[in-house]
């Protein structure tokens, strides 16, 4: 099977269990909370588009994990389901948290419901993730299970300590590249590390395969991350031919500006002093060039790419269908090809 | 062993664990998370009352259920923490989807920190109650820690189904005592519910324990929650003589003025056109007493205080200083004698 096989397989059964336990899991009588979640997903809609529910990245990874080790990914579906609802639940605080008015192309949770029911929500769906990764120890065995919630909790706890970190940067003039590795490491990576992880977790496989897959998820998100940040600048030149989306207009805080700021003090100059304008737009474009700071990101990004490829590597495969799409998957997430 | 001898080795321990476990299992890189959850106890500031960590009514009523059925509660020590944690955590929240500046005379975590960092920080505190609940099933056992998972989230669902509903009314103009007993089951008996059986569950008791104790401490969150409507009335009329404060003047939605909107067209006409005001505050009041409003309430009282006490006397006890502690700490918080 391809990935593209996988994922017409995979996809319909996740969305099939996502409306189950919502469904079933939320008690009756509060049926508030089930229309909610139902908003959030664009289940509401009569016209739902796969878009309005996500591209399910994060379950798709864990499900091919557990084959590759050898799983029944059938039966680690309900901790998929549990990742899929911890992103969606940290994706309705972050809404809140960074005022944003649209998500997947609709209006946001809080938008239509308010602040008070928004949060709130988002608290029902991470309790509905813990009932689904509980789910794991009825599904295999009760040690797996408390495994896998060890591992969601921990993460849970990195992935706060990372939105703590960027909420924090927004007032900071200065931020450090390694307290925004440490942020975008939270934010981004830890979640896909866990999912690679309880993906082999849940596979009942080798302390080697698990830590490889551990390690492979958290390298595949900074590499996604510095990649994005990559892009952001240059990708947007290329694509586009507009600087206005430009991150570097935009003054969001992305590693090649970051390391611009730390390592060039003529950068930090003109950036502080005028900000980026359309007037300055191509001479700070040309310093981000001569002084490193594309390269170094680029070299991060290549750095963490070879780390999970070579994670991958070390893999001792059950499946080699399912590594092959997840290798597919890598490449296409990291596009290695920009 | 009497109810303050229990509190006074018992909120010593509750203390520390809890500082223990935001020390050392939120992970280091993130000190914004300790620092905000910190100041949500009282634990910044150096002249720190008692006052601002909260009366810890939870996680003590879980420690002598314990007792009670023959545990050794230092063992449920986790579980008490992890109870607390969900109780403080929901306390964040609350406090921001009410606009609440105050709480236990301090200024509220969003009100220091802002909204964004006190949602995070509470969703962080979520997810730590999860670790301390994991380390139940490392003290005791497997099972055990799952099973007390299990019913703490389910807990959380029907926490926040009475959050859900009690955001709603706000907006209604009526809402019918059915919609408001589900309410107060979500928002307050809930967790008084799962703190009691949980407390049966670290125990390693009967079936019948559990759900003896399930049942008290579900009854007893509705009896002190309409206990808490009758004084909301006449508590403020008796102790300060004033109107003012009274539920009636501030438009509370409350046991006895839903009953009364729902019977007495008469009071349903002048509450809905003219509010209460000083005027007519005697009028309405001697309205209450004489549908059956105050009656009402102080029947659902006495109904849900026999149920607390009927349930404890099912229980099968192995300590009977825990019980007689039990039995004490009930009669305080449902002030029987009022």
């Amino acid at each position: 099977m391809t990935l593209k096989e996988y994922s017409q397989i995979m996809i319909p059964e996740i969305e099939k269990a996502l409306k189950s336990t919502i469904l079933k899991d939320i008690p009756d009588p509060f049926p508030g909370l089930q229309e909610m979640m139902n908003y959030h997903f664009g289940w509401l809609e009569n016209n739902n588009s796969q878009k309005s529910q996500g591209k399910q990245i994060r379950p798709i990874i864990l499900l091919l994990c557990n084959a590759v080790c050898g799983g029944d990914w059938k039966k680690a579906l309900p901790a998929a389901i549990s990742i899929e609802l911890i992103h969606n639940f940290s994706l309705i605080h972050d809404d809140i948290e960074d005022k944003s008015d649209l998500r997947r192309g609709r209006q946001t949770l809080w938008k239509i419901y308010g602040i008070p029911q928004a949060i709130n929500t988002g608290d029902a769906m991470f309790s509905l993730a813990q009932i689904n990764m509980l789910k794991v120890g009825n599904e295999i065995n009760k040690q797996i299970g408390f495994d896998a919630l060890q591992r969601l909790n921990e993460t849970c706890l990195i992935l706060t300590g990372g939105q703590n970190l960027d909420i924090s940067f927004e007032k900071e003039t200065r931020v450090s590249l390694e307290r925004y590795l440490l942020m975008i490491g939270g934010k981004t990576a830890a979640l896909l590390s866990a999912s690679s992880e309880i993906g082999a977790i849940t596979a009942l496989t080798s302390e080697n395969n698990r830590n490889a897959l551990r390690n492979y998820g958290n390298a595949l998100g900074l590499a996604f991350q510095a990649w994005d940040d990559w892009l952001g600048i240059w990708g947007e030149e290329e694509q586009t031919g507009k600087s206005t989306s430009s991150d570097l207009m935009t003054g969001k805080k992305s590693l090649p500006i970051l390391f611009a700021l730390e390592k060039d003090e003529e950068f930090l100059q003109i950036y502080q002093d005028e900000g980026a304008t359309q007037e300055n737009y191509r001479k700070l474009l040309s310093m981000l060039e001569n002084n490193g700071a594309k390269k170094f990101t680029e070299d991060i990004a290549k750095q963490y790419t070879d780390t999970a490829l070579k994670s991958l590597e070390e893999t001792k495969v059950s499946d080699k269908n399912a590594f092959q799409s997840l290798l597919e998957l890598t490449d296409l997430l990291i596009k290695r090809n920009n």
